[in-house]
């Protein structure tokens, strides 16, 4: 699984595994998408094997052909050995110590580059997005839950396993609410779509946000991130209120973050990018407002990602043609 | 102050300048200590100009004269740009944006290496210390407040301004208590020496802690951690408990940078490191139940430093010593 550090094939393929659906696409030697196809990800006992099938097929369907011509890169939602094994991902069922990078391998030859889809997002961006050319910046994704990558120094932050970037389970508030992780008070149980949902839910309570829960159908456990995002969108002072809140929880863990890491620019990425309008400002706010010696300091640029949803699909198709260095293949 | 990789000076001069004192130590080729000298920080209004000449003084008394077989570098208490500049150090007076490097470089002559404290004792640690040879480790000093330095895929971590490393200010629980900076719930508040003060007097508030209150001289206000480190040690069971209560906080702070970086190696340095015998112990137990996923990982080794209070002088003579790429001269 080795780069050859400035060769760039004429088709490269990335997917990017999500629990829901593996979304592909070829990306041309001019960094343009040249294909896109997206299919359902295998769920339930049993679904390595169809999940294989799967990623060979879209593979396949998107021109990959083992060959100097092409080359063939996956994001997995989870923790990747720098040797290409799965080792846990909580959102594809059954995956434990999953070779899925020799397996695909086998299957359709040539090497196969597999890394955390945080990690793709970030290269992305780095090499052909919001932060290209930047040797320190951070990638956070805000779906779901938190996911994110990092580059130090010009060179991809994989850390000694290749478990960096685990950013949503950074602990806030250890008395805060239980994480499925079995911690309390994760950042993402904040400032994800999960978090925008909770922290809506607290504030319906007692009557509150009265708008919003109409617009769930009266039930202030059904309200949703979306329902707080239109309400916003209206002017709806207490979705309004809400999405201040929310900002105010990312911007904590990007604070935190900027002391531990010190980058030039953070990207966000993931799903709820497409409320970037309403959030942008107030993040901005809150982080200026929240970082360490804020005056002391030029302020890291703050920006949503430009490749949207296919962040990570594109960032895979570009771990081939990163050098070894810019890849940190130096470690175990 | 560009370093020439791989010259080996045979007399490698390093000053830590902290806020009570300045500890310099000359290193000969083998690594070795032949020299060693501590001075008092000058305080006050209007000492720059008197810790100018401590600095200079001390360089000089430890042997250092400009030329190809001396080297000198300074570890100084703050942000610190990558040009040498120290923007701010809340325990110096009077600092803000001083050309260190520069003005010891025009009284001395020859390259004045400076980098943060946290990072020289990083440095001391990764080159000649407890992480040896370790790719991806971070170093965690526990003192009065909490700083630090790291080394990921090879190369220290600098942060585009130079500022990375701030672990302490990480926030740990925004409803926490107020810190210095002004903002609330900084690890430092909790996992530091300060912080070990605050968890005693806590638990001495309502008529507890009574063996450590006495040896305070019976104000439960006067309580320091060095009162809870020798009840401690003596197998007093309430200090015990704030001693496990303690490791706590600082395991907290080290699996949420764990999550966000994954290293190898762990090393706590600064004053607290005189108590690992006390600290460590708790200190991993709770960092292995705090760890995410700790049962898919490798456990990072968590070990206390080697050079003890010698680190930040003996990593900032070392660091002339760095290649460009250890020192990760790439950026701005």
């Amino acid at each position: 699984m080795s780069a050859v550090a400035g060769a760039v094939p004429a088709r490269r393929i990335g997917i990017d595994v999500g629990g829901t659906n593996a979304l592909g696409v070829a990306v041309g030697p001019d960094g343009k998408i040249i294909a896109q196809e997206q299919r359902q990800t295998p769920r339930g006992a049993d679904s390595l094997a169809p999940l294989l099938d799967v990623l060979v097929g879209l593979s396949e369907s998107l021109g990959y052909s083992a060959g100097p011509e092409n080359s063939l890169g996956i994001g997995v939602p989870g923790l990747v050995t720098r040797g290409g094994v799965l080792r846990a991902a909580p959102n594809l069922d059954g995956v434990a110590n999953f070779e899925i990078g020799r397996l695909i391998s086998e299957r359709l030859g040539g090497d196969v580059h597999v890394d955390n889809d945080g990690t793709c997002a970030a290269v992305a961006e780095w090499k052909l997005g919001a932060a290209e050319g930047v040797d320190n910046m951070i990638l956070i994704t805000l779906g779901t839950g938190i996911g994110g990558g990092m580059v130090a120094n010009g060179a991809v932050v994989r850390g000694h396993n290749g478990f960096a970037g685990e950013f949503g389970h950074m602990v806030v508030d250890p008395n805060g609410p239980p994480c499925p992780c079995g911690r309390r008070g994760c950042w993402e149980r904040y400032a994800s779509g999960s978090g925008l949902a909770m922290l809506a839910r607290n504030a319906a309570a007692g009557n509150g946000l009265q708008r919003v829960v109409r617009d769930a159908g009266g039930d202030p456990q059904a309200v949703r991130g979306e329902h707080v995002q239109s309400a916003a969108r209206e002017g709806d002072p207490e979705a309004l209120a809400v999405v201040d809140e929310f900002a105010r929880w990312v911007a904590l863990g990007l604070s935190n973050l900027t002391n531990a890491l010190d980058p030039e620019t953070i990207i966000l990425g993931g799903g709820l990018a497409d409320g970037s309008d309403l959030y942008l400002d107030p993040i901005k706010k809150w982080y200026h407002e929240l970082l360490y010696q804020a005056d002391l300091r030029p302020l890291p640029h703050v920006k949503f990602a430009e490749w949207g949803a296919l962040a990570g699909a594109v960032g895979a198709a570009l771990l081939p043609t990163l050098s070894p260095a810019e890849r940190s293949d130096t470690s175990a």
